[in-house]
């Protein structure tokens, strides 16, 4: 029997699966500080729970699974410490991230923002205020981070028969990438771009990486999208490419600070749409999260490692 | 030489090319009466000018070329007396009737609608209020008209892993369908669908086709779009299917009456999507017509037939 702490809302997860191959389940509410040295597993991460287990004296926690694709949140250097494997669920999000991003696209592209204003008026505008209307073929694109998600989002484009580029930290090719270029080259990669999307880890060296620099060198491009982490921008420099028509439109669903405040300007601009920290969402995420938690429960009740998805503690993703 | 009246505002159409193969071209400005009789090609239709045109005594119009896919709005009996050849642009509407037949979708699972209303309060909503968003993947779609429209539509959505049901007049199989029922079998096309898309033309055999047995024999369905025709819905029904919850929500870009009145119930509607007859509307419009005009113009000036989407006088389409 090992010991699991289960840290997520999901009431899908198949409880009774995990309990035959030999696991006692805790939870937020069933476990007591008695209990905390002995988790050796713990899915999901809540900060003051899974703090205590993961520093209490004696501790056992040998395996972290996520329910998240990013790691920045976790306090690496302590895992790393106590060797504790931590695994993500990388590729369960690809599917809705990259299907938000699209809407994000479209949404500019077929001027839904003028369409829901006249239609709050009762209004039905002449098709003809939309001949500025256009669609995914032919459109360029520049994708920051070419893991499971870029890459999904690449592949859809392609079936858009729009143009993919990528962007990683050495150039290395990707699948459904027409190109792709190292971080340092990130200048060749935007030039031609209709749009750009971050769907970058969060690391010492992607922090504020779209800074002042970065949009200075755009030219009117029509569309940034962030649906990576919010520290990954510098929002300052963001709303002046904005208002210095730079960039025509933003689309941001994480921010520096999250929630995002009530008086920031970014609300205040039309040319922006911003939603909360939701495009990973999806109602079937139980059963995705499976597909990489219980193969990796088989294996570590077999032999104490995870078969997928296992963070690399020195890169940070 | 032979005269063209050009009725389009498309100023990227390439009028020197049209010249270069022996066409002197009109436009309604230019045109006076006594050159009615002389012209045998119309590219667009314009009512008041084109019926002059097609009914003037020693008339000469030998071929219309429209600008839209469906032909339900030319006088087709007096056309097909008259022996004038119809082509339409079928095809040139494919992908941006699709992609913003996807927005749609995407507009409602991801709810938008939602983010918007907080949005414009300035209140970034915590991320767990959307637990009920979805996406694309394993959501089944019944398209009614298997044409180019509907198969690129069906093509996405296959890249999407979503299933795709076509219904057509005969249940005739055809590309990127999963399935396909004859018109007459439509109730086991759409019982276990999400997703419900018109894109079929107009004709007396498709008006009222979504009436209230049709609404009537849904079950709490997901989404009803039309891209087609107005007159093919019963909008009385349509409302009623929307208060009962037999449909959850539409997206609509035509209407019985156009331009959709002010005081039309579907306004008040927080389930309906309502945009202004432009899911074809696209800024590279004009490039894409002369993909088929211009071959029909060449091959129609060697022989007076045309190439590409001659309609069937007979069916309407």
């Amino acid at each position: 029997m090992k010991n699991l702490l289960l840290l997520t809302h999901n009431s899908e997860l198949n409880l009774a699966a995990y309990r035959q191959l030999g696991i006692n389940i805790f939870t937020e509410e069933s476990i007591t500080p008695q209990d905390y040295a002995s988790i050796e597993i713990m899915l999901g991460w809540k900060p003051d729970i899974s703090q205590k287990v993961l520093t209490v004296s004696n501790g056992s926690l040998k395996w972290l699974q996520t329910i998240s694709a990013g790691v920045d949140y976790l306090p690496l250097k302590t895992l790393k410490e106590k060797q504790v494997i931590v695994s993500n669920v990388s590729g369960v999000h690809a599917a809705p991230i990259s299907q938000t991003v699209l809407l994000y696209a479209l949404y500019f592209m077929r001027d839904l923002p003028q369409v829901l204003e006249s239609s709050a008026q009762h209004h039905w505008e002449p098709q003809a205020d939309f001949g500025d209307a256009f669609v995914l073929n032919e459109t360029t694109w520049t994708i920051f981070g070419t893991g499971h998600i870029g890459s999904e989002l690449a592949r859809l484009l392609q079936a858009f028969h729009a143009k993919t580029i990528g962007v990683n930290r050495t150039g290395h090719k990707a699948a459904h990438f027409d190109d792709t270029f190292a971080q340092d080259d990130w200048r060749h990669a935007v030039t031609k771009s209709d749009v750009l999307v971050n769907i970058m880890p969060l690391t010492p060296q992607t922090t504020h990486f779209f800074d002042k620099t970065f949009f200075d060198a755009l030219h009117n491009t029509y569309l940034f999208i962030n649906v990576g982490r919010g520290k990954s921008v510098d929002t300052k420099a963001l709303i002046e490419a904005l208002n210095q028509q730079k960039l025509q439109h933003a689309a941001l669903d994480v921010f520096e600070e999250e929630p995002l405040p009530s008086d920031n300007a970014l609300w205040q601009m039309k040319n922006v749409l911003i939603t909360p920290h939701y495009s990973a969402q999806t109602k079937h995420q139980g059963q995705a999260w499976d597909k990489i938690f219980l193969p990796n429960l088989k294996q570590f009740m077999r032999d104490g490692t995870v078969p997928i998805n296992q963070i690399n503690m020195q890169n940070g993703y």
